[in-house]
């Protein structure tokens, strides 16, 4: 079986929480690539760039290599990792195929490292990708903004568009964007969407548990 | 000025249509980047690929890989083009860099060429996307099927969205998708739709005139 | 044992013998190295790019790259391939470290793919070539031409360079040129020469059985 | 003339300084390399891997992915810049071909991008180095540690060997460290040392004035 | 005009001959390619693998790395080259596009250096070869073998090939292979062969003048 | 455990040294990463490009090209070896993935090799360094200047560093050079430095014998 794991770039502001990370995937026995954003850095340094006028391209250019910054972190850790960060899809392919473990950031301007983490499950022929979120599930609404936002333990594709098209874009962001979305129900790949602060809740979902929630096609 | 002109793949299937599309090409005095699509020779290998049980990576790859055939034949054709397909953005930045003229094909699987036409426009910082199509302007419904759709001349990005959202998938892709739509509207290119079989409307688009459909954000 | 396998590019104007070629493919318990030819596609982009004008490189460039779109197919197709087409013979030395089975195409300009196919088994040290060839066999001349041409089950590589020096152009090529022979010739490699509609004859080969002609040093 | 400015990676931490930096590097007429430390995110990143117990190839690695992060905003936000951030002294040399302004971050695991500094300096055959140190100037102890310690505004390599021989080593490593003394003697170009906090002091050294220390050879 | 000059490896065995041809070059005005080949060093090494029993491929590619040496050498001397040793016929069309004077060294395994003189010149649409060669011109035999051996100032593509048919292997080779022969028969490309000790010969062939050999279609 | 050996490119000036070197590789089961000198023959280009004008880059990385030559002939000559000579320390740890035997040569301008076997040795985490160079220990002088020079058989880091501060440069060079030693150092590297025409010495060295001298931190 092979699995896709989404950690959202805020992971690597807090050492301690990269190294329970990296125990927690140690004990992994499945194939895994690892997908990693941008966090803090890349915000930094966009803002940076679109502050002084720089292009779209650019500006996700940057938040690209920051998020390769934290996949080359995370595979300093891993005895086990393919030693590059990937930097395209063929170059994940092709680690993936030498590799039990394979860590990459973003692939190309213009998507989101969801969209990644999507097409790296679409291309390895993942069945489950795990996303550890910034927010511990999927609510009927923002919960930091509507206190009557309701958590949602076990949805569909279908339902999860139909929140994102109705919430603002920087939530939806977070979770997984529309495209994202497309590709994950083509292949009818199950993702699961948790608290990125609890490593544990990865060894939770390899035991069958759903520790945020499951969303299925 | 940067011109970015999509040229749909099926304009490959007709040899003199491309000789047509040489000469006007060759009469452009403005940096541009051509991205070509597929066309038939994609879609017959992406359904071998798909009936075979070939993911979907392999599926998209495929038709990538016949994108870029489209696309160097095109370079033969061009005295001026630079001599290599760029095989992702960055390498369309470093030929821009040197060319006047670059000629490129799809980019990475997941994504329309349509959206790669988006992505180096925003690259290029084009004001302009000429979209040389399977469809001579936007219609507010398929006219192949319903005989009451109006051809619209003008629109904002955010009217094509709603058509696009209303209709059925593969119309909606021979167009421009819904992502190539974003890129387009945050950086406020403006974008002409008109029939590929009309290389001269290239010209006429040049001179300010919209044989087709123009979106503006 | 390293098995070298040159699949004529016209299998792949036929889906079901490509299919069928798969099948047979995944029995092969040996390290394999298949090398696809252009086919129809490649014969008509380079009648394109000459007819506009371009040069021999680019027409060359061009069967190229549509012996890479059939190689692609293949990979799709067969679980165990490594997933890329590569790109230089050093290329498919790196690939062969990694992979039981490495599919490639052509390689450069000025060379037909079965010349890459004699390049790869002298390469990876193949003792026998298997050539699917447009022919059942080696003829004493074109048996299209000469109805008294008389087909030649076992042959020396110096008896065929005779009948390819007296024949025409054409006919000579789509068997073996002169400089495939040549290579083939300095490694001592067998090969086997046979109708490409018969994927079954690959099987008849490895059990030691000639259903066309074979050719030693 | 060839220039090669080298800008302490601390410059990227105050995003006010990198647009005085800019407006400062526009206005400059020559060939110049720009050549960008690591920072504060690469001793960030750096001690993650060493705790985490990383190897020595992968801290450095680290270090060397945060400098090409600044190398990158500096890219996006010069006009002029060629596209990409070398990853070699070839690449360095390559894009020097092409582009009047070229940036680059760290090179090669083991060296400071003080050495890289000078390599390139040695590569593009500049006559002058331009640093933009963590210090207005070099001095015969540190000044921050010994009152006493002289301000020196003419030496020659050989002095500085000295003082860097004698101090400790994070003091003169701020500075330039022995190996890129070495390359920048043999080579006989002029360095000079002034505080990065002041990017109008590079146009000061253009006029010929020395607004911190000069090092000849 | 575009010229591609072969210069024969053992032009490299005499540092001031190199010097003298470095000269001759850079009184050029033309955009020229430049193709060294391996001499010495690369017969030493050739045979040193055969010898423990090296595959051809290696072999080869020991002498492709001896030329390249060769290459870099002219390169490090001349200002206005190309700053790498192209390693395919694509990079030799990259660099071309860049630079008015290119050098390569061997490009693959199978194929003599002569023969990437007629790829490269088929590439650049050169008109003429100049290939100084280590035999003064072409003769009717080999001049060393046989006294009676006679001089030919003029001839046609098809005498060559009757010459090269006729002769012994070795001697053939030093002049242009049957492979070359076919490539630049196909361009219509004019080949001037002449004694590589006399580098002034270059500027004759640019007068008009022929100073060993003559080859046209 | 991982060995990293580096031989003295004067090694390759004796073929009969070679394969015997290869007959003692062959018998090796540890994982080895070997790194080869450019000897003679970068002796001589470098001085040819010295001669001529060229900088000291393309002087090193003719230095570098000489010794690549040298790699290859050890892998063309290894049956297990990784097919090719990497050309930066990412490709040494994405060869090690793959290969037990890696060879590589030079790396960058301005490195001696025994700075990348120091690199490679800290990159792949050996423990233990092999030095077959040109002398056949340390000694407290220069044996060939000074009949007094004693031999040392054990010593520390500490120890080398002050002997190679005191002596000329190019006796310092041949052994190991400061900044090489600061790498070993900082890794806790053993290293063995022993005459380069016993290669019967390196089995000894595997047997916890030391035929030279041996450095330890």
């Amino acid at each position: 079986m092979a699995l896709v794991i989404k950690l959202s770039g805020r992971v690597f502001e807090d050492e301690e929480l990269v190294y329970r990370y990296v125990e927690i995937l140690k004990t992994i026995k499945e194939k895994i690539c690892i997908v990693t954003g941008g966090g803090e850095i890349a915000r930094r340094y966009i803002n940076a760039a679109r502050r002084g006028g720089a292009s779209h391209t650019f500006q996700d250019l940057l938040g690209i290599y920051a998020s390769r910054l934290n996949a080359l972190l995370l595979i300093s850790l891993l005895d086990d990792a393919y030693p590059e960060v990937p930097k395209s899809l063929e170059e994940v392919l092709r680690a993936w195929r030498h590799s039990r473990v394979v860590v990459t950031g973003g692939l190309q301007p213009g998507q989101s490292t969801a969209t990644v983490a999507a097409l790296v499950a679409e291309a390895v022929r993942a069945s489950v990708l795990l996303n550890a979120a910034n927010i511990d599930a999927v609510y009927t609404d923002d919960p930091r903004k509507n206190p009557a936002a309701r958590r949602i333990a076990e949805l569909k594709y279908g339902d999860l568009e139909k929140i994102l098209n109705s919430s603002a874009l920087p939530g939806g962001y977070e979770l997984l964007d529309l495209w994202s979305l497309s590709i994950l129900k083509r292949n009818c790949i199950t993702t699961y969407i948790f608290d990125k602060n609890k490593p544990e809740y990865i060894a939770q979902v390899l035991r069958g548990e759903n520790p945020g929630s499951r969303v299925t096609c």
